[in-house]
């Protein structure tokens, strides 16, 4: 058995998620191990590296495949990008040891959640980021990140009920950026703001529960020392909202 | 009446076009109309300064009407922010002076035509830039553009067969820049290329026309010096193809 590693771009917009589920096949693993198992005539089954939520993105998604094939690393690449759907690609294909996992040997990730300050709709982002009508404060976001960067119980910060596995992750960094959309610049609308998270692992919902409650922090509904008794309380309740999965993206996934 | 002034963006590739048509109510110009139309209980005509394709965008579309209406400026902004399809947007909305018109006092307009070179499919932007697999040359196609900057009889490249009208125009400047674009950047994989158009007006399917006979420079199909040729003969068969309409976007409409 051959084993391959692939890197993939998708919108997540039309989909359930990375995961398979038995109830739909409307996920990009459902999608990408059908077309798999149809060019092979065997089941394939795709490990992915992250469980995207439903309605987020990623343009540096890692999954592998074992397949038993005589086909080319390029001749597979190609069939695949042929017949997936505009909104799903496979940017790279490599054949790799029998022993790579692209979860369990993920070493580290890196998601960006995209906010967009403005009172009017965006035409050209609206499936990419999350529109906000109040003006942020990023000085303030940015103390309040701090508190959370660091090795910590994220118990608080996931909206996962089973209780049985680790909730200690490790936050290598999260950056704010500000930027000015290109769509926006000629008009001197609104700006942009990046949310970049780093680190070796992400719970359930982690990423969106962070930027929801950094936003409240923003809008001045919170203050930023409120993160150190949030994440020692270990209470989802006492975090803030889960911000909307649209400005949500998988940038990339770190192997050692 | 008063006259009314809008700043419009719009994602077309679900739509007709711009212009109103008999045959079909997706148009952006049909959409505008009608919601105006229920809005004031008057029959509201629009008039747009750009006359965009199907399937063209636009993110500084300038379009005026003349209504009797007690409301604000800000009281129309928003209502037709809240009833239009999240498609098209109302950027700006001022109450101008009667004798304002959109098409007929602008003075020039900004078209930038979006190119991405690469072998793979492109997930983020697919609905906004046209992608070629050929690699391009860009000081080739630098080269035959400054035979078409100027004032210059320019009927081999349209598709208007109604022969009445003058087809001399003036291209004040065409910019081909290149760009990396943030989805790519992290793979190292390809390039982008922004032709920007300026001009004092565009004949039907100009820039699309220009711009496909630049592609073909580019693929080294075509020598640069043909382009003199070509505008020469005021044929339009000895223009390049017609580029698609997706890759096309009017930023902006000026007026003295």
């Amino acid at each position: 058995m051959r084993n391959f590693r692939m890197l993939l771009q998708y919108e997540g917009t039309r989909y359930q998620g990375w995961q398979r589920q038995e109830s739909t096949d409307n996920t990009i693993q459902g999608k990408l191990e059908m077309l798999l198992s149809k060019m092979t005539g065997q089941k394939i089954e795709i490990q992915g590296a992250g469980r995207t939520d439903a309605g987020v993105h990623a343009l540096g998604q890692v999954a592998n495949f074992h397949a038993d094939t005589q086909m080319t690393e390029k001749e597979i690449l190609e069939y695949m990008n042929r017949y997936l759907p505009e909104d799903i690609a496979v940017i790279s294909l490599k054949e790799v040891s029998e022993r790579f996992h692209s979860r369990l040997n993920a070493t580290g990730k890196t998601y960006c959640y995209r906010v967009i300050h403005s009172e009017l709709p965006h035409v050209f982002d609206r499936r990419h980021a999350h529109v906000v009508e109040q003006k942020l404060d990023v000085r303030a976001m940015e103390e309040a990140a701090q508190y959370l960067v660091g090795t910590h119980d994220f118990k608080a910060f996931t909206s996962n009920k089973r209780g049985k596995k680790s909730t200690v992750r490790t936050l290598e960094s999260i950056q704010i950026e500000e930027h000015v959309s290109a769509s926006m610049q000629m008009q001197g609308l609104q700006d942009e703001i990046c949310f970049l998270y780093r680190g070796d692992g992400f719970l359930y919902h982690m990423v969106r529960i962070i930027t929801g409650t950094l936003l409240e922090v923003g809008a001045h509904k919170r203050k930023p020392e409120e993160i150190a008794e949030i994440l020692a309380s270990g209470l989802r309740e006492r975090a803030g909202e889960l911000a909307p999965a649209k400005g949500l993206t998988l940038l990339e996934v770190r192997y050692q």
